[in-house]
């Protein structure tokens, strides 16, 4: 682990990151010593730092870290925590306080590999993400809601729970983003009101645009989720996962899921 | 600073508080080297970490922590940070990780003292607070949106700032509570979706019980509040600061809220 570049696993306990959560994080694939995607990742990182007027360290400055650490791990899951550094107590930023930065890689997360073929259980969290036009989108610290929604259940063949609004549509999984293709269309959730837009999430857009297939940004319920061809859930760690049970929907086979999976995994996309 | 008991001024960078906001927090006055209030902070803290699941320290940990502190800085603003602990990366988390606990003591924010007896100007905040009933209430870690609407003015002259809500409901302060007298009735936002229920407030209710004043928790909003008799702030740093301007409200005299504030003053209450 790097904290601000110099070898280490502490942070000022005086840091922003911990007493407001004031900061913002990437979770991505190592692939032979590098950060997959770096581009696509950096610019979700920039855009979300902008978005809080936090100063992002330069794309050249993160990437070598990772590289760095890359060395040791070079197979692993890098993760990018930028706050708006160390301050004195109260909600005001000083102006001059300095961004933090702590670029990890830890081993990567062996999931059984039937998750990526078969698909997965999903539960249905009970925790409804509220609405923060300001925040959504943004994978920033404040992340109390997936937690207390992660808390919900144990079994360990449930890899990811889905999580709706207080207004009753489906958003995301706790740590992932969501797509349902029905009727020749992909769907995924609007996310102007809370969620995390991934960039696993824009590539499958991508994917869509190449194809020739619609693909919608669209605000839609349970009831509706459940009468899709198919589901499945994306992330930058695991990629993407077919659903194959989540409340009343089962299903076995994944064709289209398979195919943008297949896409996905080649990095040059 | 005490981390865990220890002192030092760093936290581990994997730590959940950091990484999720996965905790909870009290900031409060020390006198003579004790805790203001200790009673009332510690059953607030505990609810807290309940609420939260969090394994909450014992109040003989805390206040001996607090104290010892209190050598050096006897009158300054103590600070309680509790998080969920370390843990690997993952929402969940791991059954077996330990609070961390951060205690500090700070040297005490000198305010104009005219703020107590005149008032102060407050800030109308553009940022609206999100519905969550899981997390309203509690002292959590997740504090962006206070953040945020705390960047929203500069004017030193303006020390506060007032926040809504999604609906339109009037909440609370940056960081304080917020009472109207109006018709002699007390008013207090109801915090069961957003805010943040400080103990100040408490003793602000148990002040109207005590003196045959009727305090109601209830919902209104900017136009009632400009409305109102008196409208003041408060916190457990400042105390009580009667407000003089706000939007198109103007007062000079605040007779209900000085008596309170100077019952407030009294620690045994």
């Amino acid at each position: 682990m790097l904290v601000n570049g110099v070898p280490g696993n502490t942070i000022n306990a005086e840091d922003r990151g911990l007493a407001y959560g004031d900061g913002v994080f990437r979770t991505l694939r190592m692939q032979a010593g590098s950060p997959v995607c770096w581009e696509r990742q950096f610019a979700k990182l920039q855009h979300d730092c902008n978005a809080l007027k936090i100063l992002c360290p330069s794309a050249l400055v993160l990437s070598s870290e990772l590289q760095q650490l890359g060395k040791i791990q070079p197979d692993g899951i890098g993760k990018i925590i930028i706050t708006r550094g160390v301050s004195t107590r109260g909600y005001a930023p000083s102006t001059q306080s300095e961004a933090t930065r702590i670029v990890s890689v830890t081993p990567i997360t062996a999931y059984p590999a039937d998750y990526a073929k078969q698909g997965v259980r999903v539960h249905v969290c009970k925790v409804r993400l509220g609405h923060q036009f300001l925040l959504a989108g943004i994978k920033h610290l404040n992340r109390m809601e997936n937690v207390l929604a992660a808390m919900e259940w144990q079994d360990q063949d449930v890899p990811e729970g889905l999580l709706g609004d207080i207004s009753g549509f489906v958003i995301s999984g706790t740590r992932s983003n969501l797509f349902m293709f029905r009727g020749n269309i992909l769907y995924t959730p609007s996310l102007t009101r809370c969620g995390v837009a991934g960039m696993q999430r824009d590539r499958v857009m991508d994917w869509a645009k190449q194809h020739g297939v619609a693909c919608k940004v669209a605000d839609f319920r349970m009831e509706e989720l459940v009468q899709a061809d198919e589901i499945f859930l994306v992330n930058s760690v695991f990629g993407l996962w077919p659903v194959r049970e989540l409340a009343g929907y089962r299903r076995t086979t994944h064709p289209v899921a398979w195919k943008i999976q297949e896409w996905l995994n080649d990095e040059r996309h």
